[in-house]
């Protein structure tokens, strides 16, 4: 599985696994001092993996960065360090337990010695946590650098990446699997599936959840698609039919939501990352402060009050988006007012071209849209960066948190405002349409296209290399040059703008797609096209990214939940709003006003309880969860009575793997 | 702490701790059998307790029962059985940890052989679990009952439970520690707040936190009856006025559920059932099905299919329950009917008599009700049991479901028909204040009096025994002699209807308050009353219960914060109704509900974010948890170090204790 490959500059052969890139200045006692650090055995601190330094290229024409390494490990400490890692796989029996060492014979696919027994997207997780957890002993500061400040347990990797020594690191491509993950992946003709498996054993949990969910989300869209057709070709006019689409969308947003989490713990579950216990999260890179000593861990590390953040956040950050949210109404607003100047010059004069006229204003709103949410993130970034979060879970929740509600207020607000305070359905159709396919082009252009164009332009060196590439043809390229292929390539930025997309697009389909039920059919076109080209810019455009051991898509479930809330709001007003319902109360407007508020309340009730009956995990999974939790509690036991029932006897030697496999699993 | 007492018919001494009483007829063989099964080894499947039967006692002018059981056990044996369960102790460094009798010195309070460290109701905890768990080897039967079928794996406890031969099972009091519990709980004049470590110490975690609860809820709601007195005797004509006691009800229920979960958690952690693992749930004595296999254990054991559950649940408990709230509803018009005609005669001939006339429908509905609610109860009870559940935790949760949600409708559907549909804000106060008042009254009575007084009607030889306890005095009454005396005692139910209780005046309060101010000052008083009458009854009146590591108030935290979702709407329509919103509105009633239905969701969403913002776990117990966590992955990881990096090395035996604490809280 793991490309074995001689380093060109030394005689030892290892499979490389991941590229640590220093800055081409770099003092020479540091990088030495690093590499004996990570060379170094365990016991002493070290991380105990091999390393060696990147030769130079065969094309020597320009300057090229001598200090590129490649680090790789022996599988025995790869094995160890999933051990370490409590990396789940599949016993021969066939259920989910934490690899150890001493029970690796229990395991499925554990051959000989190992090999092949961990995915290279593991190994290569399982160096980046050694690298990572590599930590100063006594040094004050990187060697040569005194303003590079160390202190004991410091994470050095985090440090020389702060401090701009460390440019990047990242793992290394295996070009004959990402061949033939490509193509049962995008480039088969025939409709099918996609690999998920193969996915996650390439680019590890977070990616294949990711698309997992977008395939989940694009085969729940389609009965919405098949419905809202016909609708489309024969009461496209008649505006009082949408009411049966409104209710049959408030059910589909709830059910399709909890039957993910279904789908999302099933599929964790087999990848091992359900059961899996987090490591104790060390602070960000940027995180600075005070030194002083973590409560926790009682290690060094700097201190920042959590009061000063929070004025940080209430004080600035808040009154920063409010801001942006008044700046975006504001925009609405001229909008609207350019709106209303296409129709008044069409009604003076009705031809074909000012009927093309009336459309201009809601593309260009489009565009403003898309525009300010990209500036905006930028900014959301800052001001997050800025509060100084100690986690990444907690810097990654404020970041999300700003940027879902700017986007949702930014997407969202005129089609609300054009649905509830003009009441005007012509328009709102022909809004949402506008919107959704102008942010759709705008979106497959700007995620996948611009990159790779950019890419090629910028780096004339790489439209070479693959040139030179595709001379080597069915050859491999020699592994130099391709480190430095790579190692050009953009960096992947995880998966929070595709999360965004979508948690757009279910926003626009479950909230007013029943005014206009083609929707759902333009984002399942979306969706396929999207699978397509995020499968491309994952293994042609990005550098391999870090496998991300996810067991769920976290906090985004609960962005869509928020939606499916808002979404059973908005359909009752629609749906209240309609000449349909509004023909059964012909006196009193109160009254309806009344009625369609209690059938909302009761509709959020039954939404509620049915999260409830609903089972997040399962039945069989949970099963299969209580079983390791029971086996665990009975070795114990039975260990404990084969002493004779003298429990404070020492224990014996023999170690039961099921006892350390208590999973802290929430079902 | 365990008083050490000889059992008179032998010569061995040990503590008693709990006591079986079979049935009188039972046969000699299933006694000798069951006698050997407890006594034997661990390894041989028994439980390896100490049991002796009961001597017969002084006064023998009656029959007596002679088949009475004493159970105890050996310090070793129950600091075992401490470990087998998992039982969170305070370590000399102040966290808690999970016993283990290897690392005893570790542990605080541990001192000589362990005498002391264990409360007596952990002891008897233990000793109640390890006679549940008590397991029919090969035996197809309880000898001597052909139809006692026993298969390997079963509880004999359990079997002999359901068949009647084991009539009851419970832990002896402890007179000395009652008596100072009793003193410094309900004895002492002056005012304090309740000695909840010792009630825990005495009567386990479940008891603990509800006593926890009922003192936080009264400390909660003092605010709100300060604020209530000055109300009512300033404002209690001007109705206008409740705008702003309605606002501040709906701030007050959300916070202080929300900060009561950080309080429990407190409690809990310090009480050591914060982290602990539960065991695996055994199939409740009355459960019954086909012989199968569980997919978990593997162990024999009735199998009944979810699908016939289902059935029942939907096809007749569902229906029972919808048609006693019609029945429910049928009887609120009824008294709605009576409400008119006294109104009618005090308007023919209003004098004193015919004004408290005007009273009496509102008492005579208060009566029906609890005595609608008492029956309702046990048709619940009979349904839940008939739909057969597996386990204990799914009985409960069925139970509390059915008796919430009729409970509620029963107690709050007139004041609902008042508020909303009548829209007659004095005949609110005027019914609210009755059925408060009734209801505390009679639920006073019902609870403390009327057990106490039966149980001395019923059992004139219990009186007689009471006298001779007298003529004790300070002396101790004979062990025999007080066994028997508790055995006689009622059975403690559990905390249910304690709960329910104050599920119904916290709907009281937090509802309808803002229209009756002094109902806050009524809930107080009445849960003043309440802390001395539960402590009367826990301390005299019942059997003492076993202990019950809860960690939190489990579903009833759901069922309090799901009436203070109704609250926040309840108070929203009460202030849209109130004259002085209604006077901002001159013009559109459309208009008035639209802004109370924003404000309503918009406080709705509100409640919910703060649900996310107030942690359930406070900032230090979260760290504590943490370092735990944090402490036993090092353990690990260091260990492996030691061991030169060569993590297959066979482990040696020494075990670092933290490796087993790793704790599965969730925070």
């Amino acid at each position: 599985m793991l490309q074995e490959s001689s380093v060109d500059s030394s005689g030892s052969r290892f499979a490389p696994l991941v590229v640590l890139e220093l800055a081409s200045d770099t003092k020479e006692e540091a990088i030495a001092w690093l590499l004996s650090r990570i060379r170094d055995r365990q016991q002493n601190g070290g991380a105990e993996l091999l390393v060696e330094q990147l030769g130079p290229g065969i094309g020597l024409e320009e300057k090229e960065n001598p200090n590129m390494f490649l680090v790789g490990a022996s599988m025995q400490r790869l094995l160890c360090g999933a051990e370490d890692l409590g990396l789940f796989k599949e016993c021969t029996d066939g259920s989910m337990r934490a690899f150890t060492f001493a029970s690796k014979h229990n395991f499925k696919d554990f051959k000989g010695d190992g090999d092949g027994f961990l995915s290279m997207a593991e190994c290569q997780y399982v160096i980046k946590h050694e690298l990572d957890t590599l930590r100063a002993k006594e040094e004050t500061n990187v060697p040569g650098y005194s303003h590079a400040k160390l202190y004991p347990g410091k994470s050095i990797i985090r440090r020389l990446l702060s401090k701009g020594i460390l440019i990047q690191m990242f793992p290394l491509h295996e070009n004959e699997e990402l061949k033939r993950l490509s193509f049962s992946w995008y480039k088969k003709v025939k409709v099918s599936l996609q690999p998920l498996d193969d996915i996650r054993h390439y680019y590890g949990e977070g990616q294949a959840l990711y698309f997992g969910f977008l395939e989940y989300f694009t085969f729940a869209l389609m009965p919405m698609a098949l419905i809202g057709v016909p609708y489309y070709l024969f009461d496209w006019e008649d505006y009082d039919k949408y009411v049966v689409f409104a209710v049959f969308n408030l059910i589909w947003c709830t059910v399709i939501l909890e039957l993910w989490k279904r789908r999302s713990a099933s599929l964790a579950y087999y990848w091992g990352t359900l059961c899996r216990k987090k490591a104790f999260e060390e602070p960000r890179p940027g995180f600075h402060g005070v030194l002083g000593h973590n409560p926790v861990t009682g290690r060094a590390e700097p201190i920042y009050p959590t009061s000063k953040r929070h004025l940080r956040v209430y004080l600035v950050s808040l009154p920063f988006v409010l801001l942006c949210l008044y700046l975006s109404l504001y925009i609405m607003m001229i909008y609207f007012q350019m709106e209303g100047w296409a129709l008044s010059i069409y009604d003076e004069n009705p031809t074909f071209w000012t009927h093309i006229l009336l459309f201009i204003p809601s593309i260009i709103y489009a565009v403003v849209i898309e525009a300010m949410n990209l500036i905006y993130r930028y900014a959301a970034e800052f001001l997050t960066e800025w509060e100084n979060h100690r986690l990444e879970s907690s810097y990654q929740n404020h970041l999300v948190l700003k940027v879902l509600v700017f986007n949702f207020f930014n997407c969202f607000a005129s089609l609300f405002y054009i649905a509830f305070v003009m009441q005007d359905m012509e328009l709102l159709r022909q809004s949402l349409a506008t919107l959704l396919i102008t942010s759709q082009i705008l979106n497959q252009f700007m995620e996948a296209f611009l990159p790779y164009w950019l890419q090629r332009r910028r780096n004339k060196k790489m439209i070479r290399k693959i040139q030179k590439r595709r001379l080597y043809e069915e050859k491999e390229l020699p592994l130099v040059e391709q480190v430095r292929l790579e190692a050009d390539m953009s960096t992947y930025l995880g998966t929070f703008d595709d999360y965004l997309e979508l948690f757009l697009l279910f926003g626009y389909v479950s909230l007013f797609s029943c005014v206009f039920p083609l929707a759902a059919v333009l984002v399942v076109l979306n969706n396929i096209t999207e699978v397509y080209s995020d499968a491309f810019k994952m293994c042609r455009v990005f550098k391999r990214p870090f496998a991300d051991p996810a067991a769920n898509i976290g906090v985004w479930q609960l962005a869509f939940e928020a939606m499916s809330v808002i979404a059973v709001v908005t359909n009752c007003a629609l749906i209240g709003m309609s000449p349909q319902v509004r023909s059964y109360f012909p006196e009193s407007e109160t009254q309806l006003i009344l009625c369609t508020v209690a059938a909302e309340h009761v509709l959020l009730g039954f939404k509620f309880i049915l999260t409830f009956l609903i089972q997040d995990v399962p039945k069989h999974i949970q099963d299969k969860l209580a079983r390791l939790e029971f086996e665990s509690l009975e070795a114990l036991k039975k260990k404990r009575q084969l002493h004779g029932g003298k429990c404070w006897k020492p224990r014996s030697s023999v170690r039961l793997s099921s006892e350390e496999d208590r999973c802290a699993c929430r079902y």
